[in-house]
């Protein structure tokens, strides 16, 4: 293949690209499904009017028992995490300051995070990590400019999950300051090193979704949930326009995955920390600069021409990483660990092949 | 109730008020259930997968088939006609001209058109109609100020279906100028006074959606068709980090819907006839000033103080009616239809009281 497609590499490059002998470390979705008491609602369900725009109401009672003080007047039903994160930005976005138009976000972020900002009308303001974690110091430096932050922890693509101090901090320093915190704890259930921790206060909007605790990427149900309740009639007022309830559906099965024993998370998450520790050692086998995966289930080792990396892995081993370039992070590439235990090591392997030829 | 209800009525006021004895004309969604096909594909469903950001390939298909030129690039399904229109109208906000960021909309209007058209930064402008139908000189003096125009042919709230002659006015008018046409068909296959009319031209936009044809609103698959590539892939990019996929198992039961035998949409638009038929003669024998229904299911008579006609109608006679303030027209209520022909009966019969007694 040609130089121009090894110089435009997107994660579109490798959508679609399927086959017995390639391996992907790439796209960010559990390859185990669903509990089956999601799918015990298909055979007969039969409704097909609209839902309410907020989200059915024993969906909202289910996850408000999940968080403090709460009703289901606290919750919205959205198009996964996606649009959680979308209408929060948007309706943050209409309002007069505090703070100047702008977002903080961790450098590496997610790479929708600065695109949606900038679609809301914000600036994208970026806080140094260091090893993968905020740096408490540049957060404070910035923060005071700023109208919303997001914080993402555990975080997609590092890996990594923020101390509890920090997490604090952030709290008290936001609430001074009156600054919107738009966490997403879509990875709350996978973290390997402590509980979750979630992140309190008045201006505070937590975004979950049933895509990774669940495995339901495709039917795309994800919820805000805050106890700002001016917030949340701006959001439900501006998705009565911008696509009204969310499938009817996607909800009756997320209620229905709600059902499931705790130990279906439980067992996923032994499934996932037995990946963990098999690719973070093989990493650092291989010599590569990695920070310990806490949480979700990605790594971020750093890596020589990184485009090379991607481009060649892929073109002579079959094997898919992704540029962290795409994360805001261009001496690194993320591999995502969201395949089974044969998968990985022989991924690995190749891995270690390529690096051992390198020139 | 107090005075307070009666001053701040909003389609939220009658949102879930249901009974026996309520008859509504309010909601705009069918009754009647949507094609056994839709739901046979329930049972055995088991994909969990992300799809793709531009919608099955399959569904796109079937689309393509049904627009002049088109293939599967050139749609794009979204989470109801709401989010074509949404993100059409995001995409336009972010160009730069022609016309200086106004959008041009019929009066009376859906009532999201111009909230949309805001939240993208653009400005709403209105056009002038004479018996609910477009001035076509108004139009010509506006359309050269703004970026875009909304035809929604026929029309929500006024059941107005536009000449051919005029359609083909605004294709050539709006082509000269490079100004971008949304084209909102979702009620394309409800018009009982001619066959449908395809807006033509490059910079069209056509959304349709499952929710009126097939009854299924709840599902909310939508979609939009154009035959500007580079349109559609701005499209797909920003709902690439806005929502990503539509509803994997929407889109699967909106494909099996399409396998519908013709004749299903045949026998719907037969019961909307002899609804429409009712209620027209209904309203004209209430001595009501009233456009001629010829498309959708909706109809908007002219009334004396017509939050009196909504509040009283509702409190004292069970019957749901919609403020036309609420569309831009403030001397008028919109009804619709969507319901069987013993409660219309019904209905009118309780107006008619309401009117005789009237002080």
């Amino acid at each position: 293949m040609s130089m121009g497609v090894k110089e435009k590499l997107s994660p579109s490059t490798f959508i679609g690209v399927r086959g017995d002998n390639i391996i992907s470390f790439g796209s960010g979705q559990p390859d185990l499904p669903p509990p089956p008491e999601a799918f015990e609602v298909l055979p007969h369900y039969r409704d097909f009017r609209y839902g309410l725009i907020q989200g059915m109401l024993e969906l909202r009672q289910a996850l408000a028992a999940q968080y403090p003080d709460s009703t289901p007047e606290s919750v919205v039903i959205t198009n996964g995490a996606s649009e959680a994160l979308d209408l929060s930005l948007r309706v943050i976005g209409r309002k007069d300051g505090p703070g100047e138009g702008k977002v903080l976000m961790a450098r590496p972020y997610y790479y929708s995070y600065p695109e949606t900002a900038r679609y809301a009308g914000l600036e994208p303001v970026f806080v140094r990590t260091v090893e993968g974690r905020i740096d408490l110091d540049d957060f404070k430096v910035k923060v005071g400019s700023c109208r919303a932050v997001i914080i993402n922890s555990p975080s997609n693509p590092t890996g990594r999950v923020e101390a509890v101090e920090t997490l604090k901090e952030i709290e008290r320093v936001t609430s001074e300051l009156g600054v919107y915190v738009i966490s997403d704890e879509v990875y709350k259930d996978l973290i390997y090193v402590r509980e979750n921790y979630l992140i309190n206060g008045p201006r505070v909007v937590t975004i979950n979704s049933f895509s990774k605790t669940y495995a339901m990427c495709g039917f795309r149900v994800g919820y805000l949930w805050s106890l700002d309740q001016g917030f949340i009639d701006e959001v439900i007022g501006m998705k009565t326009h911008t696509s009204m309830n969310t499938n009817i559906l996607g909800q009756e099965m997320a209620l229905a995955a709600t059902h499931a024993p705790p130990s279906f998370i439980e067992d996923q998450l032994e499934v996932w920390r037995t990946r963990r520790d098999l690719i973070y050692r093989g990493l650092l086998d291989l010599q590569l600069d990695v920070w310990s995966p806490e949480g979700a289930f990605y790594v971020m080792p750093r890596v020589e021409n990184p485009r090379d990396f991607v481009w060649d892995l892929f073109h002579d081993y079959g094997v898919i990483t992704y540029l962290g370039e795409w994360f805001g992070s261009p001496n690194r590439v993320r591999l995502s660990y969201a395949l089974d235990v044969e998968k990985i090591k022989t991924g690995l392997d190749r891995i270690g092949r390529y690096l051992a030829l390198r020139p």
